[in-house]
């Protein structure tokens, strides 16, 4: 039986700690004032916990059905229940512009309603996910028609949003796209034809209307990505005739069963240009980085519900003496396991992720809404520096950290871990595709070391390190925090010393920089949350909160057990890189 | 669609470069010489690939059936031919005695016959290993009576085996045992009444008869591991009856649904005892070493049937150039992805750790087969000391790195690796749990620096200490081969500070050796695999072998960009251990 608790204690105290309150003050977001943030979240963490969990297991147990005959979706019991809980309190347009019937909520707010969403139901939360998207390109992009015609419509949930990128082998290279569009001969859009495959909730029985986001070639489109256009392909059309765009199978997962990933083929289905012909690669971007965040936020959920169960698990099974016999229960032969160090160990590597992360997450999210809606240009700059920096790092150090920490929470509980009834194991299967989707980690990593780091000569790491001087000047002002600043910046120089011997190794020979990038950013992964926990520790102490001592204790875990992991990445960067590079083929 | 090829070439390589010769010269393992061996690996081979691997992919799916009418387990498709084929052929009683139809293999070959059974089908290949381990038990402390009832049959396959051993809610401490023994009214034997549960293969529809071993407590047994009985109880009893234990259910598992995990009722069941009263926990000991050395085995298995299937994805999926122009494919748009650094990364981690732990068992077999029968003393309790070092490491390090690089094929094959049909997400499933039975890999951890590293003064560890020494001056003195000689000398040098460190640690405070258990048996795995590796490589120079090249390939990838994660061990462990041990209970 699952469980979930919204950490929302922590999450008030983390919104303090990053600041939330500079994007309250922006007018944009003054609706979504602190009061009326916890009252948002707090309403989101009652829905997650009461209705969303529900269906979750159905979801695994029952998957998503599809239907040769008719080539229809059906989802798992209780899934209407929850998309409809979710259309009904705005979560559907949830970031939207309140102009076209959205919520209006900042992307901060946004992250932490994503991690309650998807802790208790990743496979359904995937819907309002993807539509989220869909707003967000046609907020950018589309006519203003195309808004009026769709965006209440998506904001509201009644009708859900996909997105059709992948074209069968072509794999994460959009440049190898075979769709095609033709000019509809009634001068009316286009017609499409192709085939699209991972497409998430392509098809199902949860909406009227399904609209999809479609790449696609125009004739005489020059070739690669430079070639890609997007159009916006409704299931229905607007006389409520079936569109030319059909679901004809379901991919067999190892997770998110209760989501269906579809396999579409469009044939002569009308479609609309969203953007300028050739320009689809634009539209694409503008939805990157809330994506990337949201599925780094994932790897944050299954932790954060993950820990939970082992937490619970760990209190009540009893094995074995503590050590210390001071630790001893008396009346009992054997005491709580939550005592052993190692149990202790595994918990506090978990927990101490997951709160820097989640502290990651609204430091990225801060600085969407501010870039977004600031006045001072200069800050809007940096703002969007910082998140161009750290998106990947949010997606990629997430998501493998997310992984592996579900399995440490499931290793605690042993074998009731591995089995079906034990929860963990649906976790642990879920969220083993968030290191592949939304661009695979390396694919992160090398937007990290290849775009990322080169921009403006450096400067988004500069405005990185700025923030993270900062950091550590606050803790040397204070007793508490004063090791854990001279820890950071110790590390921070560390990291910055790789990521010169980076650049230059690479000069010499650009395949070093493919050979080192995943690991380098898993350096800069450790470095970061290293800066988050500190920011958090900085302010536990400053302002004497009532979570000080824990937030002290999961700082200090990870200063000490969980940081020094950077030693391993640090040694395997300065090391050759040929071994890689120069292996023969013939000898894999 | 899944395939396996036997790595047999590198195998026979191996077996030369750890002197398996040594123990063909060995009057118990005359009959297995090196042809012999090589014929009987191919055999083996041929089974696993044509035979076992045709029900792998039904085991998962179909799972084992539990009728709660009649008890009775139903195995999948195929499953009885694949059982067949391994009872026919002696895989029964592998490395059993020759005396009680045993096929008399040494323990060095039975770990590479159960590389290959595990990796095309983990789950029925279970059923023999059970079985292996109940004939060692009898061997060891069944009386004459016994063995002549149970061996021959065992061995044959015509009966299996299966370990009665977890009582419900008491994990891994067998001191919460609650099944009862009492002597039988008749005088023969004693009758056993208890539940049991996580017993694998505890019922199924393979054999004419199962054959349990069941830990019990006779009337007024003193409390805990010292009070504990094993008994010989069959399902079914000599003249043909039923006994008194049957299946009352099955567990659902993440993984390996081929194999029954069945929960055991007994109930007034004859039972015959085995080996001594109360000194049930020396049978069980018997039987410990070879099962966790075959569940190291299965890490290695599945590391490397998921790299085959990654490899050849990474041969035919082509996705964008190479970095390097001369590497560029002409004629085409996109390279093959075995031209990318990060691919081929990954490819040479799970290759070069999988022959490193390939040769740990190896060197690990050929111990336990010299400690059994060698004629001299000395050399016994040198190579009883390796094993009893190694044994920690090659289960939990096995198992550890093992699913990590499951899953790091899988991200290699991305989407693919997720689907279903993608064969490796059922490795991923099927090897998770192997971490966690025949003792979590902390409980492997404990006992690596509480038991194995204090006797006889560090005995053990001199043993090694004389291994690396070796290898580090036959490295030295091949122009080929001395920098990784220089290299192991410093990991082991470390390795020896971290040991030191760790044992003064727990002299001030013993919960720092839980805190730093695990961390420390993986930097131990490192260096081991350092040491497996440059035996392989030193032998590959020296004899100037075919795969010269290739074996210094993968040995410059691991000493470049493997074993340097060490340093992120080495500093965890020089951490203070407090944060763990004094973190606020309240605070989780």
């Amino acid at each position: 039986m699952q469980h979930y608790t919204a950490p929302l204690a922590d999450m008030m105290f983390q919104l303090a700690a990053f600041d939330y309150e500079a994007v309250t003050k922006l007018e944009k977001y003054a609706a979504f004032d602190l009061e009326t943030t916890k009252m948002f979240l707090e309403q989101t963490g009652a829905l997650a916990s009461d209705v969303l969990l529900k269906s979750n297991r159905a979801g695994d147990v029952e998957g998503a059905k599809w239907d040769p005959e008719t080539g229809a979706v059906k989802t798992a019991t209780g899934y209407l229940e929850g998309h409809r809980a979710l259309a009904e309190n705005g979560y559907y347009g949830l970031t939207a512009d309140d102009a076209h019937g959205g919520t209006g909520a900042p992307v901060t707010v946004g992250t932490l309603v994503k991690e309650m969403l998807m802790a208790s139901n990743k496979s359904l939360s995937m819907c309002p996910g993807l539509t989220g998207g869909l707003i967000e390109a046609l907020e950018a992009y589309g006519t203003d028609a195309q808004k009026e015609t769709y965006l209440p419509q998506l904001a509201s949930g009644e009708w859900t949003g996909a997105m059709c990128l992948t074209a069968p082998h072509s794999g994460p290279g959009l440049g190898l796209l075979t769709t095609k569009a033709a000019p509809a001969a009634d001068g009316d859009g286009f017609t499409l034809t192709g085939t699209k495959i991972w497409i998430t909730f392509g098809e199902h029985d949860l909406a009227d209307n399904i609209v999809h986001l479609v790449l696609a070639r125009l004739p005489d489109a020059p070739p690669g990505i430079k070639g890609i256009s997007t159009f916006i392909v409704p299931k229905k059309l607007a006389d409520g005739t079936k569109n030319g765009i059909a679901c004809t199978g379901l991919e067999h997962k190892m997770g998110i069963h209760g989501s269906p990933t579809c396999v579409m083929d469009l044939e002569d289905a009308r479609g609309w240009l969203v953007g300028e012909p050739n320009r689809g690669m634009a539209t694409m971007f503008v939805m990157m980085n809330a994506a990337r965040l949201f599925v780094g936020v994932e790897g944050i959920s299954l932790s954060d519900i993950a820990y939970q169960a082992a937490l619970a698990f760990a209190k009540e099974r009893r094995q074995s003496r503590s050590m210390n016999p001071e630790k001893r229960e008396g009346g009992t032969d054997a005491d709580a396991i939550l005592v052993h160090p190692d149990v202790r160990r595994m918990l506090l590597d978990v927990k101490s992720t997951t709160e820097a992360l989640r502290g990651l997450a609204i430091f990225i999210g801060t600085h969407i809404d501010l870039a977004a809606a600031h006045p001072d240009e200069e800050v809007r700059q940096e703002s969007d520096d910082l998140v161009a920096l750290m998106i990947p790092i949010v997606k990629a150090f997430g998501t493998d950290r997310g992984f592996s920490n579900v399995s440490q929470a499931m290793q605690l509980c042993g074998g009731m871990g591995f089995t079906v009834d034990g929860e963990i194991e649906q976790y642990l299967r879920d969220l083993r595709i968030a290191a592949i989707y939304e661009g695979t980690n390396h694919i992160q990593a090398l937007d990290l070391v290849g775009r990322k780091l080169p921009m403006g000569g450096g400067r988004l790491y500069g405005a990185f390190a700025k923030k993270v001087a900062e950091a550590v000047k606050s803790a040397r002002a204070q007793e508490a925090t004063r090791d854990f600043g001279d820890q950071l910046a110790a590390a921070f120089e560390a990291l910055t010393e790789a990521t010169e011997g980076l650049r230059d190794r690479a000069a010499q020979d650009p395949e070093a920089l493919g050979a080192g990038a995943s690991t380098y950013l898993t350096f800069f992964g450790l470095v970061t949350c290293a800066y988050t926990l500190l920011v958090q520790a900085n302010h536990a102490v400053a302002e004497n909160t009532a979570n000080r001592r824990a937030k002290l204790g999961v700082t200090r875990h990870y200063f000490a057990r969980v940081l020094p992991e950077m030693h391993a990445h640090a040694a395997i960067l300065a090391a050759d890189h040929t071994p890689i590079t120069q292996f023969d083929d013939a000898d894999f």
